[in-house]
C-alpha cells in the first residue's frame, strides 16, 4: 500500500498530460481531472454606494458596467473545465487566446503577465491538504485577470468557495474594499490565497511533529520513506509558492498603471507574508534533513550496541566452552580428570576467565 | 552486459570526435554516426492564397521566391551528413561558413546566434527514447535558419519526419500558420520539438515508477546502478534542454526585427513550456536522490535486522552449549552426574536461562 | 524529555499563529505569548542643553515638542500586546496601519521600510538565551520609527530594559548622543542590539565547546541530537541576523534624507559588526558539521574494533573447540586416545594453532 | 608507490615556488623545472604575397617589418627559462615588465590583459597527458602578445612544437590565414590549444572507462583512491580551462580595436568549443561522483550478503551443536540414551530443526 | 591533549572579546592578547634624493614634512595595544575615530575604506604559522592609512619586523620605490604581506602531505580529527584572505585619486597573486575532502575484510564441531561408533566438508 501511495504522488502531481501534437497552439485544452458539475459564474458589481451580487445566466450579463458611473465588476468563475465558456468569456473581454490557454492549463506554474491591451494576468495555486496521514497537498489552479474596472477570477474547484470571506466583507459594509477599485479587490483575494498557505504550513508542521516523535521512539523499524514523503510535500509546496514571491515583487516594482499608488503598501505586505511562508518551509526542510541524519546516526548506534552484545557473549562463552571441551576428551591418560577436586578447580578457572574478560570489556567501555 | 551498457553511454554520447588538427577552421566536418541514405530536401512555399510542396531535385530550386508577391519559403533538409550539399545551400543563401559548421556538428549545444546579414541561426536537440529498459535518450541535431522570407530547417535523421504535423496543418487550411510569415512557422516547428520533450518526460516518469517499485520490493538485490543510469539520462536531458530556455528568452527580449510583435506571445508561451519541462526534470532528479537515500536506509535496516538475528541465536545457544559441555566432562568426581534428577535439573536451568535471555532481548526491543 | 524539547522548539519558534481569515488586512493582531503586565511608555526629550525623562500617563504627552527649539523626542514603548494603544500612538504620529501591524507581529522578519510621509521603519530581533543546557535562543521583537525630530522604539518584553545604557549616557553628559539628532540615537540603540548578538554568540560558543568535549570523550553513547539542537539554534540565529545586514546596508546606500552625512560612518561600523557576527555563526556551523563527521567516523572506528575483537576470539577458539571435540568422540577405534602422551600432544597442537593465528592477525594489524 | 604518486601530484602541480622576499616586484623569476636546452626563436613574416620563416640568431632580427608594406610578423619563442632573453625581447617591443613576469611565471592562471600601449596579453595552458596509468595531466605555460602588426607566442616546452600545423598551413597556400592579420593568426593558434583539450578529454574518458569497469568487476578490492586520482585530474583540467572561457568572452565583447570585425565569429566559435570542453569535464565529474556512490553501495550490498551467510551458518549449526551436546552429557540417569532408537530420533529432530530454520530464512528472503 | 588543542582553536581564534555595553561607540578598545612591551614608532622620510630613518621619541616628530619639497613620510607603528598613543596619532593626522577603532580591533576583517578627507584605510591580516604539528595559523592585525604624502602602517606584533625588506630596499638605492610616492610604498608593503601567504601555504601543503601519508599507511587507527584540524586551518586562512581580493579589486577600479595611473598594473599583479593563493587553498580543501572519503572507504573495505574472515572461520568450523559433537553422544545404540574405520571415515567426511566450503567461498571471491 505504501508503494501505491508513493506512485500515486508521482502519478497525480508530476505528470503532464500531453496535448495532441496536431493541435495548433492557442487551442484551449483542459487537462485536469474530469468534472461533472457545471461551471458557476457569479457577477458582483460594487462601488461605495452599493453592491449587487447575482449568478450569471447568460454571457451577455458578464460585460462590465458601462453607464458612466464608476463601478467595479468582479466576475467569479467556479470551474475551468468548460473550455467553450472560457473561450467566449475571453472574446467578450478581448483577452489573448494564450492567456485563456493558461487559465485552463492546471499544470501551469504561477506567473504574472502584462498585456499591452491594458490588463494583467495572474495565475497561482491555492493549496489544499488532501489527506493528513500521510500528508498530501493538492494544488488548485486559480487565475485572475485585472482590468481597469473589472476583475475576473477563475477557480478550478466548484465546491469550495474560497473567496466567500471577501464577498461577505464587501456586502457587510462600505469598508476599505468597496472604497477602492479592482486592484484592492485583487489584493484581498490574493491575501486569502496566501493566508491559506499558513494553514497548510500548520498541518505540515503537525505532520513533522508526528514524524519527529516516531524517529526517536520507533528508531528501529522507522523507515526513511515517511520522512521523504514529507520532504516531497515540502518541496512541492515550495515549488508552487516560490514563483508567487517573484510575481508580487514584479507587481510592486513594475511601472504599471494597474495598481494605484496607495494600494502598493498592501502588496508589499503580501510580499512579506509570502517570504515568511517560504522561510518556514525552508526551516521545515532543514529539520527534515536533520531528522534523516539523526535517524541514521541512531541506526548506527544501535548496530554498534548489537555488535557489542554479540561480541561480549561470544568472547565470554567461547573460552568457557573450550575449557569444558578439553575435559570432555577421552584420552586414557589425562591426569586432571582423576584429581579429587579437578572439577571444582575447572569451575574456578572458568570464573577467573569470565571475570577477567568482563573487566577487560568494562575497561573498553563496552559494558 | 550491464558494464557494456554503462560504457556505451559514455562512448555514444559524451565523446567528442576529434577534428584533424590540420583542418583549417570553418571546414565542415560531420561527426555523427555514418548514414547511407541520401539527404532529402523538401521545398514548401506558401502564403494566404496557397501552398506548394515538392521534393527538390536540383539546388537551383532551393532559392526563395522572388516574383514580388509575399511568399514564405520553407526548405526542410532531412540529413546533414552530405556536407557538400549543406555547403552549397549555404552559399546560395549567403550563410556564414561557421554557421554551416554548427549545422553539421551533431555535438553542438543548443544556441541562438544573430547574424548581421539579416538572418538568425538556432540549433537545438530533438530527443528520442532509444530503448526503454534501461531507458536511453538519444538526441537528434536540429537546426533552423530564419530569414525575412524563408526558413531553413535541418534534421539529422532521415526516417523520422517530425515536422509533418505542421506540413499537414499548412496544407489543410489557410489557418494561422499560413497567415503569418516564417517567424510563426519557426514557432510552430519549435513547438513540436518542445512538445516532444513532454513525451520523453512521460517515458522517463514510467521508468522512474518502475525503478521506484524495485527499490521497495527488491530492496535486497537492488543495485544503485539502475538508479544512476536513470539519473544520468535525466542529467543528459537537462543539459540538452536547459540552453533552449536561454535561447527562447533571448529571442523574446532581443530588439531584433526578425519576430513580428504579435508573434512574441507565442514564443513566451514556448518559454513557459520549456520551464515546465525543466521543472519536471528537476523534480524527477530530486525523486531519484530520495530513492537513493531510501535504498541505503533500507539496506542499513536490513543489516541491522540480520545482525540482531545472529546475536540472539548466539546469545541463546552459547550459554546452553556451555552448560551441556560442562556435564560432558569426564572428571572422576562430578557429584551432579550421579544425582538422580541431575539431568532434568540441567534442562530446568537451561529453560530458565533461555527465558531470561529472551526477556532481556524483548526489553531491548530486539525481538 | 528530549523529545519534548525537540518538539517545543518547533512549537515555540517556527509556528505562525494564523490570523482569522475573515479579518480585513491592516487589522492589528498581536500573536506573541500572552502578557499580563501593562505597556510602559517612557518619553525622553533632549538636546544639547538638557534632558527630560518621564513615564507617559496620557497619550497627549506623546507628541513631539513643537515649540520651535530643536529638541529630539524619544518614545520608548515597552510591551506591544496592547494593540489599541499602539494604534492610537500610530494615529498620533500619522503612521501607516500596515507599519503598526508589523510592530505587533512578533513573527515578522527584520526589515527596513521607507515611507513617503518622511519616516522610516525598522524592525529586528533582540536575541536572548532562554536556557543554556540545551541552549535555546529566544528572539524579542524590537521596532523603531525614525522621524525628523523623533524616534519611537517598541520592545516586546516589559521586564528587560535593554536600552537603559543609552538612557544613562544621555542623562550623564552632553556627549555625542545629545549633540546629534534622532538618527544618532537610532544608531546607539541598534548598536546595543547588535552588541548583544556577541553575547549570545559567546554562549553558543560555550555550548559548542561542551558538545565538542562530549563528542570526543563520550563517543559511544553520544547522540547526534545534541549537535543538531545546537545547529538549529545557529540556524535560527543566522536567519534572524542575516536580514539585519541588508537592512543596514540599505540605510547607508539609500539616498534618503533621514541620516545626516557625518552619522553614516557609524552605521558603516555597525555593518562591519553584523558581518562579524554572521561570520562567526558560519564558522560555528562549519565546526558543527565537522563534529558530526568526526562523530560518525569515531563510531565507525569503534565498530571496526568491536568486529575485530569478535573475529579474533572466534577464529582462535573455534579451531581449538573443534580439536577437543574430536577427542571427545566415542569411537571404539581411536588410536590417539590410547597413546601415552596423546593428551599432551593435543595441547601442543593447540598451542601451535593459537600462536599461528595470533601471528596471522598481527600480520594483518588487527591486534 | 601509490603514496608517492599521490604526493607527487601535490608536489608537482600545486606548490608555488616562493620568490625571494627581498626581490623587488617586476623582477623576472622563472620557477618552472630546470631546462638545459637553449631557447629557440623563430621569426615568420607573411602577407598575401609570401611567407618568410627563419630561426632568429640575433635579437635585432626580431623587430617587426617596417618597410611600409603590410606584413604580419610572428615571433615564436620556444622556452621561457632564459629570463634575460625574454627581458630584452620585452624591451624591444616596449612591453610592460609585469607582463614579462607573467610570461615566465609558469604558475600563472590563464588571463587576458589589455595594455594602453596598444597590445594585449594572453596566457593560458596547453595540456599534455604525462602518463596514462594513473592518468596525469601536465600543463604547459603558453603566452601570446598581440600587437597591430605582430604576434609574439611563448611556449614553455622546447621539444614539442605544437604550432607547426599553423606554420604548415601558412606556408602551403595563401589561404585564410595569410589573407588576415595577426588577429586571425592568434585565433588559429588558440584553436590548436583548445582542440588539444579534446584530445586530453578523450584520454580522460578512456581512463574513466577503465576505472568504471574496475568499479563493477573488482568491487571487492577496488579502492576509491583511483577514482579520486581521476577526479583530481578532472578538477585540475577544469581549473585551468575555466578561465579561458572568460578570457575569450572578454576578447569578443570588449570594445577593443585589436580584433577586426569579421574575425569575431571565429572567436565566438572558439568560445563554443571551450564551453563544450567544460561541459564534458563536468559530465565526467558527475560520472565519477556516481561511480563513488555505486562503489559504496556495492560494498554495502556485499557486506550484507556476508553477514547473511554468517548468520545462516550460525543459526543452523548452533542449535544442532547444542542438541548433540545434550546427549554427550555424562549423567547417570538419562533415559533417552538407553532407548533403542534414541540416536536416530535425535537425527530426526535435528533434520526438522534444520528444515524449519531454512524455511524461516527463505521466508525472510535471506536465501 | 587532543581535546585541548581542539578547544584552544575555538577559544583562541573564533571568540570575540565583548566590549562593555556601556562604552560609547568610537571608544578605542584593544581586545588582543596582553602585551608588555612598549609601542615602537619609526619615521622614514624619503624622496629620490635621500632617506632618513629614525625611531620617534615625541609625537611632534610624527607629522609629515611640510617644507615645500616633495617628501614621502612613512610612519611604521609596531604595537597597537597603547590605545592612547594611537588616539593621539589619529588626532595629529585628523583621522576618523572609527578608523582608529578598527586599527586596534584585532578581530576586524580585512577591509578598505575611503574617507572624504582624502585618505584611505586598509586593514588585513599577516599570517604566521604558530606551531607545525598540528599546524596552527595565527593572524596578525596589520593596518595602513594612505594619504597624499604619507603612509601610516600599524602592526600588532612588536618583535617580528616584517617590513624590513622594504626598508632595506629604500635605503639601498634610489630605485623604483624611492622614485614613486606613498602609493607605491603601500604596494610594496602589501606585496610582502601577500608573498608571506605563499610561505604559509607551503607549510600547509607540507602538513597536508604528512596527513595524506598517514591516511594511507595508518588507515586503521587514523582519526578524522587530524584532517578536520587541517581543514579548519584552511578555512581560517581562506576567510582571512578572501576579503583581501575584493579590497585590491576595489582599489584598482575605484575612481580614486590616491593611486597614480602607472602604479595600477602593480596592484593588478597583486590581485593575481591573491587569486593564486585562494586557488591553492581551494585545491587543498578539495584534497582534504577527497582524503576524508578515501579514509572512510578504506575503513569500510577493512570492515568488509574482517567480516569475511569471521564468516569463513565460523562457516568452516561450525559444521566440523557439529560432526564431532555427534559422535561424542553417549547413546547406547550408535552403530557407527563400533565400525572399525568409523573414526577415519569421519575425518574423511570432515575433509570433504571443509574443501567444499572453501571452494564455495572461493567461488564467491571471499578468499
Amino acid at each position: 500500500m505504501e508503494q501505491n501511495e508513493l506512485k500515486t504522488h508521482v502519478g497525480k502531481r508530476k505528470r503532464y498530460k500531453r496535448k495532441n501534437l496536431l493541435t495548433s497552439p492557442g487551442t484551449l485544452t483542459y487537462i485536469g481531472p474530469e468534472v461533472e458539475m457545471k461551471t458557476k459564474v457569479r457577477r458582483i458589481r460594487y462601488n461605495e454606494n452599493g453592491v449587487s451580487n447575482e449568478l450569471v445566466k447568460s454571457l451577455k450579463e458578464c460585460l462590465p458596467a458601462q453607464n458612466g458611473e464608476k463601478v467595479t465588476t468582479w466576475l467569479d468563475v467556479d470551474g475551468i473545465h468548460e473550455t467553450g465558456l472560457i473561450e467566449k468569456l475571453g472574446q467578450l473581454y478581448h483577452l489573448h487566446p494564450l492567456l485563456l490557454e493558461d487559465v485552463v492549463n492546471t499544470e501551469h506554474k504561477p506567473k504574472l503577465e502584462f498585456y499591452d491591451a491594458g490588463y494583467l494576468f495572474i495565475t497561482l495555486k491555492m493549496l489544499h491538504v488532501e489527506s493528513s496521514s500521510p500528508i498530501c497537498i493538492s494544488p488548485e489552479h486559480v487565475s485572475f485577470v485585472l482590468g481597469t474596472d473589472y476583475l475576473l477570477s477563475f477557480q478550478e474547484e466548484l465546491t469550495n468557495d474560497i473567496f466567500s470571506p471577501v464577498l461577505t466583507r464587501l456586502e457587510a459594509s462600505a469598508g476599505k474594499t468597496r472604497r477602492h477599485g479592482p486592484d484592492y479587490l485583487l489584493f484581498a483575494l490574493l491575501d486569502i490565497v496566501i493566508d491559506n498557505y499558513f494553514i497548510v504550513l500548520e498541518q505540515l508542521g503537525d505532520a513533522l511533529d508526528k514524524t519527529e516523535d516516531e524517529v526517536i521512539s520507533r528508531a528501529d523499524d522507522f523507515s526513511l520513506k515517511d520522512l521523504y514523503a514529507l520532504k516531497r510535500e515540502l518541496t512541492v509546496a515550495r515549488r508552487l509558492i516560490w514563483p508567487v514571491r517573484d510575481m508580487i515583487n514584479q507587481l510592486i516594482r513594475e511601472d504599471n498603471t494597474m495598481l494605484s499608488k496607495d494600494i502598493i503598501p498592501y502588496y508589499r505586505d503580501l510580499y512579506d507574508h509570502v517570504m515568511q511562508v517560504i522561510d518556514t518551509i525552508d526551516s521545515y526542510r532543514e529539520l527534515v534533513a536533520s531528522l534523516v541524519d539523526v535517524h541514521l546516526s541512531t541506526i548506527s548506534n544501535r548496530m554498534n550496541s548489537v555488535m557489542k552484545t554479540l561480541t561480549i557473549f561470544s568472547a565470554v562463552f567461547m573460552p568457557l566452552t573450550f575449557i569444558v571441551g578439553v575435559y570432555g576428551m577421552n584420552f586414557d591418560n589425562m591426569p586432571e580428570l582423576h584429581s579429587r577436586y579437578g572439577y571444582f578447580y575447572v569451575w574456578g578457572v572458568m570464573a577467573v576467565v569470565t571475570v577477567a574478560l568482563i573487566l577487560y570489556f568494562k575497561s573498553k567501555k563496552w559494558m
